[in-house]
């Protein structure tokens, strides 16, 4: 018998293999103006357009219950998929869940898992539509989708960046990455010690940002109100480099980014120097913050200039240029995306 | 501390747990046209309407993969979202694709789960638009939203049953569960003895109904043709006499089926015997056979009355009559739907 070849996923990486499973894909429908590879799918729809986002959530891999309370699990499951129809410069207006769970949950923990699924989706003004309810073998699973609407004129996908829009990045980073470090510490500490209460007191805005976080669509809407359509827009989710790396390979231009103009939190900064960990490279590859990249011309400057919660990292460059991180002391280094961590 | 109340699933039973789960649900945006309640949430889309299905398919739940080969597994994921879709009379025109897998798969494995999905998208004729691959920690898990179009004037819902309408199902029904009693039942006999080869000669269609479902796009296609509009619909996904219950109630009519009128297919018949199954208990509970069950007016009957694979099982009742299956001697006996096995 002949040997079946056996590659590693983890030899090609998230990337790799998303890249090698979507290349026999064709599109043949008409109404399919969009497909994959950008943040959701843009589906033609009258006289405006739907888009599509999709994300699958595991116990044990995207959040672990013995710190992430089930009210939270729901929230941010429909937060993150929130986020990647705003980074698409669109509104989200329906949601669809479908989750899995065995015997070990009872009623009311499907109770709190949609109480928190609910409030996100009246937080968000998107209606609940449909979904699927299964059995599960061991832990919980969570898909969910969003569908948006937007106009094709003011969308704006991960492609659009031009030489010299400037970068911006909305809020502060690396907060949601530290937090997840501070809830493994005390889970480790507890487990250790069952009498032990975890020591979480001064560490709620970074637990926060990693357990609760918030897609910005208060951010979509205020571009709007300011006639601001971004020339390339991502959400964070892997960390900064690596969707920077998206908007460049989209784009097809380098990136230019200052250290001194990146946003961190104090307290974000203070617990990543208490844990030993690099502030900037919390800022640089720390995922989960879903704040908003975003890249805008020259011209539109002005009208965000005041915005206290919008941040001017950079600016887009010359492909051949590539792609750099400017530290304080002045120095050009190349930027690097972290991979995926998960296989 | 006060006792926290504990409520099993399974004394809900999946239908009053999807109950209870919904009641707090409002619609809010006026673009949602239909929400929970059918095979799919409908979505105002300019001069049609978008209808969206989505599904969860968990190794070990809803697929084992020590005899069904990853191709078929992806083929399946993607008709049975189909057939939801279908069973809005509505045309799929694009679905997401969620994965979850560990380490375990090599990047060959999954790409034959990919290229069934692909096969499946080039059968019905949709666009992959989209997706998330993730890291699972065990089994494989495939999240599966579809996307389709129809006109708010030819959806068929659950709700639209009326007195004497006539029950049609499509194609034959009961073989996928017997397919399944057969592959279980040669792995059993395959895991007690690894050198015995499974018996699965003479059992090609049972098992390929439960292996490699085919959603009935040709129905939905031929039904346009020929000017018919069915007054309700539903897939047969949980067995005929849980879709009858489902059309019973959102119709709020009563059924009358007849034994000697339901469609089974002769291997189907013989297989269940062999394994001591009743072949009507298998017809009325066996689900997966991704037919369509569906009721028309009578002044459509004689449109449909030469269609080879469309039979007619009964005709809707009053309320009051409630529901009932006529034996072939005659006797009404009631009709019971069967629950929710996974819990």
């Amino acid at each position: 018998m002949e040997e079946q070849k056996r590659t590693e996923i983890g030899s090609l990486g998230e990337f790799g293999l998303i890249d090698r499973l979507n290349k026999n894909i064709e599109i043949k429908n008409p109404s399919t103006f969009k497909g994959i590879g950008d943040d959701a799918a843009v589906i033609e729809s009258g006289d405006h357009v739907k888009v599509v986002s999709t994300d699958l959530l595991l116990e044990g891999v995207h959040f672990d219950l013995s710190y992430a309370p089930l009210q939270h699990v729901g929230f941010k499951a429909v937060a993150v998929n929130v986020s990647d129809v705003a980074a698409m410069n669109a509104v989200p207006k329906q949601i669809t869940v479908s989750i899995a769970l065995s015997n070990r949950f009872s009623v009311e923990a499907v109770e709190a898992l949609y109480a928190g699924i609910n409030a996100a989706a009246a937080h968000y003004g998107v209606d609940v539509v449909g979904g699927d309810t299964t059995a599960s073998r061991s832990g919980l699973v969570i898909g969910i989708t969003a569908i948006g609407e937007g106009k094709k004129e003011t969308l704006s996908y991960r492609s659009g960046a031009k030489v010299n829009d400037i970068i911006c990045v909305t809020g502060d980073l690396g907060g949601a990455l530290v937090g997840l470090q501070i809830l493994e510490r005390e889970k480790q500490v507890f487990m250790a010690d069952p009498n032990m209460k975890p020591a979480l007191d001064g560490y709620s805005y970074v637990t926060g940002r990693q357990l609760k976080p918030d897609a910005r669509m208060d951010i979509i809407h205020e571009l709007k109100e300011l006639g601001v359509v971004p020339t390339s827009m991502i959400d964070i989710s892997d960390g900064l480099a690596s969707e920077l790396f998206h908007i460049s390979k989209a784009s097809d231009v380098g990136v230019t980014i200052y250290e001194d103009k990146l946003p961190i939190d104090k307290q974000t900064f203070d617990t990543a120097v208490e844990l030993n960990m690099d502030p900037i490279t919390c800022v640089l590859n720390g995922g989960e913050d879903y704040e908003l990249l975003f890249t805008i011309d020259q011209k539109d400057f002005e009208k965000l200039e005041k915005h206290a919660d919008v941040h001017f990292i950079g600016h887009v460059a010359k492909p051949e240029e590539g792609k750099h991180l400017v530290t304080k002391s002045g120095t050009a280094v190349t930027l690097k995306a972290q991979g995926w961590k998960h296989f």
